[in-house]
């Protein structure tokens, strides 16, 4: 018989806590929609339980197949608590991208267009340098792809000076919204403007640092990020 | 005597959860700086604790002096939970605004220009009827503002349906990042490019909705915004 590797489930099954109590028709489970909305962000919110209470942090991640990382000091509070037990950190790592504002009619049917995805599951510490180096490249490539190769690699010092935690991709739902306003039909005879305000993100003009020296020009995974 | 009303702090007094364990330089308590980074914004991530765990939603806010405001179907899990007892919610509710992409020479000094706001706190549900609409109007102000008076506002039936949470502005602290990469003095010699690259958030044209009748025009507070 040859052996063949299983098939990759093409998506996360869902869970009580990844089912949502209501606008179920707006959440997705599929991998190729989770990784795109992922892919296309490198601030995450990472939500973790600190004294009782909850904490929430902006951070950067990286996804390097069904594992996103996060990264911090080694003195930082989530990287610390996460490598205190063997347990790891339950957390939650939410990444949101606005779309559009959605004017409806009424105030009620206001909306935002949006893609979002949330993680949950338990946040342990890297320790293999390898994969450690790999998480740290993917951080630097999800901001911008390709920088990994154009910079100074960490040496030992700032490896060690850096904490890695790694979330798998396991249990995770996207929830999206698109489209126009959804007025009553009671309202549709109202004199106010309804639609959509398209939300985009997009770069300035490179601003080069001043020490940089003349000659180095920008690169082209810049212009054309 | 004359009374006078007590003046107003002009920032929010540090706590041990509002001190970062690091980059304390980078933190900030005015509430000049704290409202401006709100009122740029109007999505935030609000992290609660459910069956022990964190959860961090995406989620409109609005503010409305030294309150912050939630809302979401009577149904949804925070606004149920924050009713459940008179002790409310604990939460941490976190803003923030991406405004560069930080390029050093190593990839250890690779950063980001952020301004974000974390406010830790209790969240309870708003009962009064006036604060209620209140907190409505300046959650649909918050995403663009004027609308409020320009669609039809939230009829009893719909007020029902919608739990609002408040969240006061007591813990509070801003953290931000300016300016251009640290490198270390062994890299600047190095050959990689090095500088910032700005992060923009911009509108696209309105699309009005296709039901819109014809001769309702763009109104200026949307084109302006």
């Amino acid at each position: 018989m040859t052996e063949t590797a299983a098939p990759r489930p093409a998506a996360y099954t869902p869970t009580d806590r990844t089912v949502p109590t209501r606008s179920r028709e707006r959440a997705a489970y599929d991998h190729a929609m989770v990784h795109s909305i992922l892919d296309e962000g490198y601030v995450c919110h990472l939500g973790f339980v600190r004294d009782g209470v909850p904490v929430v942090l902006p951070t950067l991640y990286g996804r390097v197949g069904e594992r996103l990382y996060v990264h911090g000091s080694t003195g930082s509070r989530p990287l610390r608590m996460a490598g205190e037990t063997d347990a790891g950190l339950p957390v939650c790592l939410t990444v949101t991208h606005v779309d559009g504002l959605v004017l409806a009619r009424s105030a009620f049917h206001h909306s935002i267009n949006y893609r979002s995805v949330m993680v949950h599951g338990v946040a342990h510490p890297v320790t293999d340098p390898d994969e450690k180096r790999e998480a740290l490249d993917a951080l630097v490539d999800h901001v911008v792809p390709g920088r990994s190769y154009d910079s100074r690699p960490a040496n030992a010092k700032e490896l060690a000076a850096t904490a890695v935690l790694r979330l798998d991709l396991d249990e995770v739902s996207a929830k999206l919204r698109t489209g126009g306003p959804n007025d009553e039909p009671e309202d549709l005879g109202l004199p106010h403007w309804t639609g959509v305000l398209p939300v985009r993100t997009s770069h300035g003009a490179p601003v080069p640092a001043d020490d940089l020296a003349p000659g180095i020009e920008v690169p082209d995974y810049l212009t054309t990020l």
